[in-house]
């Protein structure tokens, strides 16, 4: 798509993986490692863990801390590994990068800290002070409606020199703010600029953007980094085509009612699949059975799309 | 104001602590000494620590133990301590709680998790799992600005009943909303219902509350706590007379813009009282010179207010 | 409650009137009729018109001034009328006033421009403007959940030495920004203050207010006034008893389910009473047969309210 | 880009016309004729008049019919013209959609009534009475950020079969709703969908979407078409290319502070460009000296752009 884009850290399907439990405070750590596989044998190009689809806040520090161990080991280096470390407490934000580094992971993600927002000359400072404490590379992680803060377009310019950043995902949803971002950014830098709304990933990569960090992406790996290439590619007719499916995919995360209904979702078709828990952590419970009985139906339904295929033959024969 | 409110386990004014700090992990442990007994002296009711005030989810939890050990330790039982436990973590709650009971606090103090917002439903859900499992009484935290979620009055009718649960503090600013809890809560429990906004502290009360949780009595709490009694004793001259020295207060927690303002001009004019540092935890700054020189001047002013003497009396003749 | 209040124009319960609707562009003005005089026996001390709950900007231009015509000859002269004239045209509104003047009315009422929201020094320009082509006095009306700008409170304090307003109805909710405009208003001008929601009403009075424009006072204008006369008074034990049925009423608006249903409950009751009709203006229906029931079971829950008890007997006896 | 698209009614760029004003309550209507020549003669596909852009809810109804007579008069049948006949009152819609059609306009768009927002379902009802009175095909206006609601998808699906409808134009800047849309409308109607913000537009046409209705091609007809051609015929490098500048241009709709900048800086524009009067409509101003030599700076920024080249020239020849 363009020239430089090989220069860039990050670019493919990152998903944002869920985190498999067993109990109240316990991972469910086969179920952590078939999603790691599933993930890693189905092209994916990266995993970004302890992200809001991992539910990362309503972990404890000592779970947050073995799902970076176990994902690590899981990962064997397959994959680069992404870790979450977005807190309200700064000394906590350092100490589980320094936890993630010691695992070996490649990377950490950063949003601003969500309880009382900082304005945009405190956010510069803060995100300046956190990254120089940082023993690995940061990617930057936009998310408004959960921070209550925009990383504003003028604090990300100055960031742009900042030789820790990797990147800025953008969970916004206003492809006009991802559109100045990847302006600023491909400008004059190597930034990776990432999407999270899944609807809006293959618009953002036909307009020169480097990816997807995708929660759908924990159950069709194989689909979404297809249309990431398509995307990639400029394929228009294959962009069209499976656009349809992302939409097809959205009943997923409508089942349930409130702010957690796309990772209830996400997780539900997972247990049923069989490859990991279904099990939410406080305040959420993982769906009871009439929501349940719906996401089989729509499974169903997904089954049926020859371009989910690939993903469903894969979970068959891993049986 | 009302036969049963002596029933009641919280009324009076219950300052929210800043929370004094002498560098970006470090308690400044004489000024915490200094500010208890500045509080103690001036007779309010209670201590509320690691509210919002408190700057809680900026401390690590290092830190927010420490603060719970020294309070109780320099308070030396003369006021019930009251520890904010609020988290996006389920165990972490729960051990913080353990911690504060451990130290000798009086009760525990929650809003809902304050990340990915969940639906009444699963609050109403949480709240009873949370409270279940701490060992100390409960005073509920109403604070939807920063929590996103309101504790909607369904989710508090469904509450009354619950014997761990001691009352609610309402920082929402709504005071329909006010309304309607405290005819929930004295219709049918002896919960406390303590007011937030200092604006509307004494409204509050004259209609039937319990107190307040005013983040001014850290500085003035000689006039706070008389204009609760004013308030509680429906005197109403001295409550207009009052109210205006309220809005003149107001001034000190708008030198600052952001939404950080009301905290920094609090712990900066503690500071040029010479009871506790000025410094802010992280993504936080203490004033710069200029807003320090404007909160110095605005007290100045203050001096001038004879309802506000005998607390500068009081800071002068500790020097 | 203030050695001066007896200079501000308008003290006491002032109801927003429905609007009184027989077919899509047409008055009922039989009920009509019926209304003004329900509310002028029963003791209300003004008349506002053409506000939110009288669905003014769901009104062609000619049924608002028909609505003008015949509330200045049904009221004849008994009560002050207030007519609204908010627009976002700046024509209308000027043009609305000036009819209302030849109807002999006795104020307008003026809410911002509601489309695209002026900023601060924009609304404060608007607003001098427009007064100054104004033939009768003004009273402004903060409604920023349906304006989307607040009268901020600066622009208020450079508003005050304007000699054509005469107050400001503030229907925010907000009673921090309340206290900050009686605070000012009543320093330094003669301005009647007045609080829209119920709920807030009488703590507004008993903290300096000058009334209510509740809405509520369509169904039960002579327990609005006791309700006000008690707070004017400084009756705290009557406040607290009134305040109970406040939040009993409170259950007719919440029949319905969207924006629209406090409107909706209270023109249903109106019809339930043989006051007027209960057909509202497009974009909204009346209620259908289940929630009409659910009003009728309110109103005779709230018969048997002693407080109500003046209402519905003048109620009855005008049948 | 989708065998069908020819079969849709609206397709390509249409401008949201400003209005020339050369007073308080008065046409500029030498201005008006300029601008409407130097879009006819600029290979736009459409005209728009009295939306947002065109500060329609700020006119007079008396200025409001003028500039639909004048818009027609023009345009003389060059391009279809579309007139907005949003209003809060439904009669005064269906009036000015009966004068529109006398006039000889094409087409009406309609927002949902802006004040009290009606619930879904109400919206629902609204539209197909609504509709079922106009006289002209209508295109829905979806604008949230305005109109305090959605159109929501729910809706949209109801309104598929509704003949009087002939597409939607989109202005939440939502992305994933516009994909809904679109997958909604292509898959069972033949509406048109077209796209409000600039940054987006190009994104929609790539992703079946069918034009755009952009303020910015009041100042650039020529590129504003170029681009869409480009994104139409699928040609990314093109796309690309023409992204930066529609980045570049949003510059000018930032020199001014509050909502009014956007239409401001185009009106200013205009008016440097000696093609129509910067004059606002209240509660707006035009922009000052400073803000003004501001855009000047700005447009000889511009003037370097070869992609603006074209319309550069074509204003200047006109001169």
């Amino acid at each position: 798509m363009n020239n430089y884009s090989s220069q860039r850290p990050y670019r493919g399907i990152i998903p944002p993986l869920v985190t498999p439990l067993s109990g109240a405070d316990d991972l469910d750590e086969a179920g952590l490692g078939h999603l790691i596989n599933h993930l890693c044998e189905g092209g994916v190009h990266g995993l970004f863990i302890l992200g809001t689809t991992g539910e990362a806040p309503s972990l404890s520090y000592r779970l947050r801390r073995k799902m970076v161990e176990l994902s690590c080991i899981f990962t064997k280096k397959r994959l680069p590994v992404l870790v979450g470390i977005t807190d309200t407490a700064f000394v906590e934000s350092v100490e589980l990068a320094h936890h993630a580094a010691e695992c070996g992971a490649d990377a950490v993600v950063v949003a601003p800290p969500y309880y009382l927002p900082p304005g945009q000359p405190e956010l510069l400072e803060y995100l300046n002070d956190l990254i120089a404490e940082l023993p690995l590379p940061c990617m930057l992680y936009n998310m408004p409606p959960l921070t209550k803060v925009e990383i504003g377009t003028a604090v990300v310019e100055q960031l742009l020199n900042n030789k820790g950043i990797v990147g800025l995902k953008d969970s916004s949803g206003d492809m006009s703010y991802f559109h100045h971002i990847e302006n600023l950014a491909h400008a004059s830098s190597n930034w990776s600029v990432l999407m999270g709304p899944e609807l809006l990933m293959m618009d953002s990569v036909l307009s020169g953007g480097d990816g997807g960090v995708t929660g759908g992406a924990n159950l069709f790996p194989r689909f979404f980094s297809a249309a990431w290439s398509a995307a990639d590619n400029g394929d228009l007719p294959a962009v069209h085509n499976m656009q349809e499916t992302m939409i097809q995919l959205q009943q997923l995360y409508s089942v349930g009612k409130h702010a957690s209904a796309g990772i209830k979702g996400i997780k539900c078709a997972l247990d049923i699949l069989g490859i990991s828990s279904a099990r939410m952590a406080e305040p959420f419970r993982a769906f009871n059975e009439p929501e349940k009985q719906a996401v089989a139906s729509l499974l169903d339904e997904l089954r049926e799309n020859p371009l989910l295929a690939a993903d469903f033959d894969a979970v068959k024969s891993r049986d």
